[in-house]
């Protein structure tokens, strides 16, 4: 049994035999858009007719995105290694989970996708895979790869591919982060760069967020990972930590969550642990709390409120709640119809911008970002991303 | 200007604008079967509620098959080499037709299929890229790939995947050409163990046209490429050919089309190449002709008919159109609705049978098979196919 709440009916349970049966046969179905449904429509739709528009193609590439569904077509890649809370439960299982962030893609990003699960987990193989298949899709969205491969795997990918590749765990964490942190400050009066930022995990969501918090001029950042804070002299890091050391942490705190906690303006908890309230109490007056582990925030948002002027978790039954959807699929979308071969830095920062900009002047301590059922944030979203593809040259 | 007739109207004209606009944005889309428009619905297709779905195929692998969409989910493969008569135009340009071919799935088969067009036209690049794929799809139809590697290929994929895989140019012709050849048989009632069959083309067609006709129990087939009758003595047959010149060619004839055709009573035509009348003139009395070439007929029908008793095209406007939509979306749904980890000759032969058993008691020398766009097709060969799946214990 898991509970949830739909913000409209108080508390409700989800049973299982509800839940398997809202998966029976999958989520997701091919659609036909053109009519086949007669000699004529047939003969225009498929030989002979297509034959003219292969043809085409095979002269000047460039009209497949105009005349095939690539270049609305989103690849959602995972290997199953990092899937929810789960772990590494394999491809097969990820599946239902690729299917769901398909269907988002089409709600929210209005972009079709498939889902595609690798039997393999080599980082070489899995880029090898998506060159081969490059001309079938029109991006990539990694999802649910472990950390530290997906950085690895992303940057290749990104050399690799002439189009938009992103692991939405790192970015589009980052982004909504990045976008409530903003709606946060605002409704406190407070800068980005006065805040002192402590980010708790440094996994592919935490590693991201350090490094777009720092882009968007957020004055401190400091990462904590299962050892304690991350700084320049500690033994073992790898070469991700190794640089967010030297990138974070200026004042070249060490010791654990206390040492970080204390007096900073804002945590953002992004792994799997807790935070006890004396540590929430020690940080500096007017704190913002982002609780983002999922089903169980690091601390109760009640709890955290004694302490904290603004409270976010990722949870549907709690105020401001940060959501990926928010954002990847109004990125695509915007990369997409921009024709862009990448997505730049400031293409996130303008998505996170986008983001809090459809809250408006609604923004409250209980409101610092919008739904995720919010229709109108996609379309801004994309709106905004291409914008930046542009500025940026990439389009 | 490309000019069809489609039954009802005479002929009629497809201008080139008519046709680019039909293709324009691609002809599939992604749909959403599970609803998402609520928290509590988004909570039951996404986070958290699909982590009990995913935990319980990690748990029975078994389950993905009834829980995603992999059951019914073909993926279209090609690497462009060989497309409709255009020839290797690379996997971009091949896009449109594999949409097409989905669109087909969708239509008459009821299956979701998604086109993965490969830029690698390397065997082992390719059942690499698939064994890596598998947990995505549920079945393989590969398509447009040049002979003879398409033969190793589907070969090597049977070998590698613990799925269906059909080359349809391959053995949808094949099937389609069996069931018609078992049309024109009945309406002549003639007995397929008495009919000297000449196919013309060793290409993915004619192989397998030879191969199922031997099956089926025709009592004589000779192969022509472009040298000629493909006989033991012949220097140079790859191993295909060489095959096929032990299992074919009985009387060990050689020479060209004229020895071939003499005294023949079947001839059926899968190659780029033109017979001449005379050479039709010269088949036995009551002869049947299936002039399969697409788009120009090795001989005009009207031709043939003065001297064949049945005459088949590949074309729409003409009667008797040899076309593999009447197979493979039933051959594919058949497999997958039983379950089968391949794809059987008894399969192919009970297609076939279907096929034919649509037209019943309406078959006429103008009628050997159903039209390609009768809906009762389909499901009669899915569940011919279903059953010899169970018979043949691959299910």
């Amino acid at each position: 049994m898991t509970t949830v709440n739909d913000h409209t009916t108080s508390t409700v349970e989800l049973t299982d035999e509800e839940i398997f049966r809202a998966h029976e046969g999958g989520k997701l179905g091919i659609e036909v858009t053109t009519p086949l449904t007669d000699p004529r429509a047939l003969s225009i739709a498929y030989t002979p007719g297509v034959a003219r528009v292969s043809r085409a193609i095979a002269d000047d590439a460039a009209l497949a995105a105009r005349y095939t569904w690539t270049n609305r077509l989103v690849a959602v890649v995972s290997d199953g290694t990092a899937v929810l809370g789960l772990g590494d439960i394999g491809p097969r299982a990820s599946l239902p989970v690729m299917e769901g962030k398909s269907a988002l893609f089409k709600q929210f990003g209005g972009l079709d996708s498939i889902p595609l699960v690798l039997d393999t987990t080599d980082v070489d193989e899995i880029v090898e895979t998506l060159v081969r298949l490059r001309p079938s899709f029109g991006a990539v969205n990694l999802e649910d790869i472990s950390a530290p491969r997906c950085f690895e795997l992303e940057d290749r990918l990104v050399e690799a591919l002439d189009c938009p590749v992103m692991h939405d765990d790192q970015h589009g964490t980052a982004i909504v982060v990045l976008a409530a942190l903003r709606g946060a400050s605002t409704v406190l009066g407070r800068q980005l760069a006065e805040l002192k930022v402590v980010v708790s995990g440094a996994g592919a969501a935490g590693v991201a967020c350090a490094r777009i918090l720092l882009a968007a001029g957020v004055g401190e950042v400091v990462v904590l990972d299962s050892r304690g804070i991350i700084h320049p002299a500690r033994d073992g890091l790898n070469p991700i930590k190794a640089e967010l050391a030297e990138s974070t942490n200026p004042r070249r705190l060490s010791g654990g969550p206390a040492e970080a906690l204390k007096g900073a303006d804002v945590f953002v908890g992004l792994s799997a642990s807790t935070v006890a309230e004396e540590l929430v109490a020690s940080m500096a007056p007017g704190a913002i709390v982002f609780a983002l582990s999922n089903p169980d925030p690091e601390i109760h948002p009640a709890v955290a409120a004694r302490h904290a002027a603004v409270v976010a978790t990722g949870r549907s039954d709690f105020p401001n709640q940060i959501n990926n959807v928010l954002a990847f699929p109004g990125v695509f979308r915007g990369a997409l119809d921009a024709g862009a071969r990448r997505i730049t830095e400031r293409m996130k920062l303008a998505a996170a911008e986008a983001i809090v900009g459809v809250v408006g002047d609604d923004l409250a301590p209980d409101r610092i970002v919008p739904s995720p059922l919010d229709p109108r944030v996609g379309p801004a979203v994309a709106a905004a991303v291409a914008r930046a593809a542009r500025e940026d040259g990439v389009a």
